[in-house]
């Protein structure tokens, strides 16, 4: 046996993880502001358009083979399809498809794409418990508040050591969502909190593979079982989170407990949430507006570009470096492919990160024309592109901040605009208009149930 | 947006993840040395006696409430229960019964409990497939190997960080041996083992709650699910493991890439498990053996000890330096409460754990005269004993390996005894009889189902 390595431990932290089960058992039902309520509706809606999106992907098809192998019971819908699993496999299922594509949503402040470990987790057990949509909203903000601030917490230390942040601490929204569903009081909330605590999900090695959209879906599952051990009596430490040995210090040198209390209850995290316009990760999001705003202001070919030159923080390499992508898949990390579909295509939806279009001449000639250089002195949000045309000259453009962003967000009619595209061809555009409709009014609805069976073909 | 920092990465790791899954999908059936085969059986019995014991507590008892919310399919056998649930399930169920106790096996070079994950999910996959007894022995060994490999790679930093390494490296094994028993190719045996490695399990911060034995639960159907993944075409990174993001890297700054590779196929770590005599966590065994020894050696009775003092390594009472406990559950926690029950019963089984023992009015007041003193230069698998009686003689012992150690491993004989004191009380006594034979027969076993079956009650 070896030495003990003495590893340097925090001994007075504050009581995070019961701070946090107060807040998640306690808040009163429904009492937010009107910006926060509207927040919540949006991500709402934008993470059902996604999962609808993706229910046909071979990601959903794979998993969902799995899930079949333990011949689980029917008790919860996968959004966009007829089966239905038990409401564990169901929150997994969902917030796999949910981040399939890579086009829901990011708390910028931590790279965090919240909606997929707790929306997934709240809709499937909300569905099985029949709760209100006031019920599914208030948990949906409660357990978003507790992922985002927890990231907030130990970004963005613990996402460069190499965690997927999203499912390593989407797993104690999820748990949150899930305690708050039940009526747990705090102490079993608390427990919650505690055994979610021991089950972080996901590696950033994953990216590129089906494993990454596994991430959101594995935290969903995770909280979600996790509040239903806690509501009969399954004891964690009641520590779990800030403890020397508990999760924060375990996985995080960086443990800033402010930003679990801080204004606790009167500022939530999901007025930072944002929607993606396009269906691949964050980072490149900058480079392919400056693309896409530069081929609509001078009307740019493909044929007519000799090349395409960015500058941009060293993360925008690390995660999207791919050079040669050969699958759809591969291409959402490749800031190479995504500046060419942006100026071939004009957008840079998911259709234009399928195979086809991956391999396609035209696409390919372009991106192998698209150049990188890395600077870090322009900030994750920004880009700087410049794109040389063949006859020499040369259109410039810095972006500070891209569509989508909290300085740019997409509007409520950008929101339907991409919900349609995503879920008109799985459910038909008369259920995807009801859909928007359901979705931006759930707070008022009597029983989820309702909007769950919309969600899946007739 | 924050800055990346910058985390120092090894780009030019062996393909840790290939190399396993080849070995895992290739080693030919059976080709064991009888050592291996011997102590293969030896663990298996060892860890069906431990669930199988555990079937009725309480923390079993509530994590089935919680199972039994998804409405499980009856597919496999919950150990020493009549009820079935899922494989999923079992394999959870199981893996947690199998620790509860704290008194399953230890691969003493990492301090991973190695059956719990493996076993647990070797035996729901294998009653479901109707695998052969020489199938589930395979896997056994294969996925042990895995896991334990996997520990010496990144043990201690890794344990020390705060990780429970049981957890964190048995979705690996667990995933190996599913894998095996689907017999799935490398390639697909290689994602399994990706898609577990976005699952780790565990934190120490959990040790004196039920938390803890859902560490290994949590990790064997983690690598359950993962195979059953894999088998469908799910897709994780082929370097899941040994990437610069990948598992290793994130979670430990030790990563002796060598301990995967170094006489892979010929020395293998089922070799190196030991069985616990004594019902709590390992590291205070040497203490509990040295107070028994002197016990039985020199007649002691607890009345006439005016104190027991005790010279340990640091980490003895980092793990279980719990002063006053108050349950069960934290009396294995605590070094001083062990010492008294072994001088006052002469033995430290789960009895002498029980709520009842800890809070007796002889055992309490010999513990408070229990002292321990830190001394690195004792290793933490020894410990210096001194009993001094009231009439001021002092009898003295340094016991450099604990019964049950590598030195002084427990016998065929001392199995099949502790196999008793579990078993007897849940099944009875001709069942334990039978399943000791069938267990270290189990190699020759046509289908587990048989002796998945005769582990319920009648």
């Amino acid at each position: 046996m070896a030495h003990n390595t003495k590893v340097v431990a925090d001994t007075n932290a504050p009581p995070i993880t019961r701070i946090l089960a107060d807040f998640v058992a306690g808040y009163p039902a429904g009492k937010f502001r009107p910006d926060v309520e509207r927040e919540a509706h949006r991500t709402f809606m934008n993470w059902l358009g996604c999962a609808i999106g993706a229910a046909r992907h071979p990601t959903i098809e794979s998993a969902l083979a799995a899930v079949k192998e333990l011949a689980p019971s029917q008790q919860a819908t996968i959004l966009g399809r007829s089966e239905r699993v038990d409401i564990a496999s169901a929150a997994l299922l969902n917030g796999i498809s949910s981040h399939t594509f890579d086009f829901d949503d990011t708390h910028l402040k931590t790279i965090i794409h919240p909606a997929g470990p707790v929306a997934s987790a709240a809709l499937a057990l909300g569905e099985h418990l029949g709760s209100s949509g006031r019920e599914v909203i208030d948990a949906l903000i409660l357990g978003i508040d507790v992922a985002c601030r927890a990231g907030n917490m130990i970004y963005p230390e613990h996402y460069d050591r190499g965690w997927h942040i999203t499912g390593s601490t989407g797993m104690l929204g999820a748990a949150a969502a899930s305690a708050r569903l039940l009526h747990l009081d705090a102490h079993a909330t608390a427990m919650a909190l505690g055994i979610a605590a021991s089950q972080p999900v996901g590696v950033r090695e994953q990216f590129g593979s089906m494993t990454k959209p596994f991430h959101p879906g594995g935290a969903a599952r995770a909280g979600l079982t996790s509040a239903l051990m806690a509501r009969h009596g399954f004891t964690a430490s009641a520590k779990a989170i800030e403890a020397p040995r508990g999760i924060a210090q375990t996985y995080s040198t960086k443990c800033a407990w402010n930003e679990i209390t801080d204004e606790l209850g009167e500022r939530f995290e999901i007025s930072f949430n944002t929607y993606k316009p396009f269906a691949c990760g964050i980072v490149i999001h900058p480079s392919i507006d400056g693309c896409v705003q530069l081929r609509n202001a001078h009307g740019l070919r493909a044929e007519d570009i000799d090349r395409i030159d960015l500058r941009v923080h060293s993360l925008v390499l690390e995660l999207t470096g791919k050079r040669t992508p050969r699958t759809g898949l591969e291409a959402k990390f490749s800031v190479f492919h995504a500046c060419a579909a942006g100026v071939v295509f004009g957008r840079a939806g998911e259709h234009e990160f399928s195979d086809e279009i991956v391999m396609r001449p035209d696409v390919t000639a372009l991106r192998d024309r698209v150049q990188a250089q890395v600077d870090d002195s322009i900030d994750e949000a920004s880009a700087d592109v410049t794109v040389t045309t063949r006859d020499g000259r040369k259109h410039h453009l810095f972006v500070a901040h891209a569509i989508g962003s909290l300085q740019r967000p997409m509007g409520d009619a950008d929101l339907a605009s991409k919900f349609h595209g995503l879920v008109d061809p799985i459910l038909g555009c008369a259920k995807a208009d009801a859909l928007i409709t359901q979705s931006m009014q759930l707070a008022n609805a009597r029983d989820v149930r309702a909007i769950a069976t919309m969600a899946t073909p007739s």
